[in-house]
């Protein structure tokens, strides 16, 4: 079978060029006589992959060198934890809810502190993003929290809040490498990594030194606490090299599209192609508030939930996979990352004007 | 260049057939037309990879339908902090400790309670496994922990101790599928999957369903639950895919070696061509004591620091790779799991022999 054009949220595509040269390393990792999979994380040769895989991340995101790159296990939802155990030294968050994933880490937060609910948007099914003008950072906050790109509802921050000097904590699994961001804006910026960035089991944390600390919740499993994954290079114990690996060959191929600014303006691209035939379509319509689409996932409804399910199904035999959207908002759903070829966008219009045709 | 005979403790050497099989299928699994990674962990394909994995785990080790098998995340250094996390309702729990791994899960479990040193054999350099027959169990305590193969000094409890019915949690990492077991000895039982099992990246828990319980402390992360775990099917968040999916692989492949049996079998001649020649050479001699030997792990020494470096200089030029004991032990260590076959052993025994000779 062809390769098919995947939608999924995560896990999601990955570029072709990457897989396969992951697939022709596979027995023999550059004349080691071994995989990737197969070496000790105390080798030379890995040393070399998780090395070069930092120094490329940090190449493409600018990443100053008073912040940390860490290759960290147990996806987002772990640092839903990992956050407020390490950073709440006055045992006080504030928390800006804008879809399921900041939600979960607002009510994980508040195992470990008082965790304030500085703004919502779940009134209109987290559509859009909360004015960060209106907001009221707490005196006595460790932290503002923000989810940048929430991709069920497919909204983004265009703007980030004004956080008053406390650290900005952004999860940005789902906008990760889509385009360049400032990281000075922020005082921990992290995301798993099977969204845009490699396959699942990895989660990249980058930390600003002086959040690095030795005082924390004390109950903090050693494996959680920065201070010792920070000391130890991210090898306090084994880490998920082989993830780590396609990570490294996708911040190379990244660089060969130009680099963050590349993928910006591929995406925006992509992204353009899409919503403009939904905001055309008699249809279909995005669900998302325009100010605040994410370039990244594009929800959408025909409003018939009956011909939502037909959309999939079809879709599927044309090999448009993983379209469908997520049970909180039904529908489809493109997930259009990174690796998604603009080919692939073109024939999902494409198909969307056929079925447009047909259903109407 | 050649695939080489890797000796590492872990990450280890995987069947060839096993890398082959991934490579083939890396860019199209199995017509879904795309790789493993790409693919929701929600999706049909995903499930039964997961599903598949999983049963026939639960078939190599006859594991009883009241324990649950969670694919997790976090390595075995994770589990040292979950175990306490979970198990111990009464803030007790009885820790031997026969060397680093033990050690460290020993330490880890005082963050959540009191934890008792039953018996340790730190005064020879963990050479040996402590007379389980001479412990006494507290009454109070929650579980009974061993690390059951100590990776580092290459030895392993021939015995179980008696632990007057309170659950024996054992972390199996290094002896994991080696041979059969009786999973109804162990409340608890769990690895990483790096050393005979798949890529780093995937910790494998085997608990019994009435130790999986809503009271765990108060801090635990949501993710390190096992109740979320175990309800979830290991999908409260997503998973290691692709580690899993290696998993079930290697699953498959041992099932074709005759299963445990099968390993058993092949893992004694493999262990007792090494250790014969090691009890009959006069320039190399294993460091654990005879009666408390691995099968999987065999450190030796030559007495001589600098004779040590030579052999593991040249034994990488043959293309033996790995080979150099852990410092704490120091000379060489040649970890011989599963997947190193026996040509492996017998080529390091081969080489073994000219170097003892070159070197009288």
């Amino acid at each position: 079978m062809a390769r098919v054009y995947n939608f999924s949220a995560g896990p999601a595509c990955l570029p072709e060029e990457v897989l396969k040269q992951a697939a022709e390393e596979m027995l023999d990792y550059q004349g080691t006589g071994m995989s990737v999979m197969e070496m000790s994380h105390r080798s030379k040769a890995f040393d070399k992959i998780i090395k070069d895989a930092e120094a490329d991340l940090r190449e493409l995101m600018g990443i100053p060198e008073n912040y940390k790159v860490l290759f960290l296990q147990g996806g987002a939802t772990q640092q839903f934890a990992a956050i407020p155990m390490n950073l709440m030294q006055n045992k006080v968050a504030d928390y800006i809810v804008s879809g399921s994933w900041s939600k979960k880490a607002f009510k994980e937060a508040k195992l470990y502190g008082k965790a304030n609910l500085l703004a919502s948007s779940e009134d209109e099914n987290f559509s859009y993003v909360p004015d960060v003008d209106a907001i009221e950072v707490s005196e006595d906050a460790d932290y503002v929290y923000i989810c940048q790109n929430e991709t069920i509802y497919g909204t983004v921050y265009h703007k980030l809040p004004d956080t008053k000097g406390k650290p900005l904590v952004a999860d940005v699994s789902s906008c990760f490498l889509s385009e360049p961001i400032n990281v000075e804006d922020y005082g921990l910026i992290y995301g798993g990594v099977q969204k845009n960035v490699g396959p699942a089991g990895c989660t990249i944390v980058i930390v600003r030194e002086d959040l690095i600390r030795e005082g924390v919740i004390p109950e903090t499993p050693s494996i959680m606490r920065y201070k010792t994954q920070a000391d130890a290079d991210s090898l306090s114990n084994t880490p998920p090299c082989y993830a780590i690996y396609i990570c490294g060959l996708v911040f190379k191929w990244i660089k060969a599209q130009g680099g963050l600014e590349g993928m910006k303006k591929l995406n925006e691209e992509k992204a353009a192609l899409l919503y403009d035939f939904l905001d055309n379509s008699k249809l279909f319509k995005g669900t998302a508030r325009k100010e605040d689409r994410s370039i990244m996932n594009v929800p959408f409804v025909t409003g018939d939930a009956e011909l939502d399910a037909l959309f999939v199904a079809e879709a599927k035999k044309a090999g448009i996979e993983s379209i469908k959207g997520h049970r909180s908002v039904g529908g489809m759903r493109a997930s259009i990352y990174n690796a998604m070829p603009m080919e692939g966008v073109k024939a999902l219009v494409e198909f969307m004007k056929e079925f447009e045709i047909k259903n109407k």
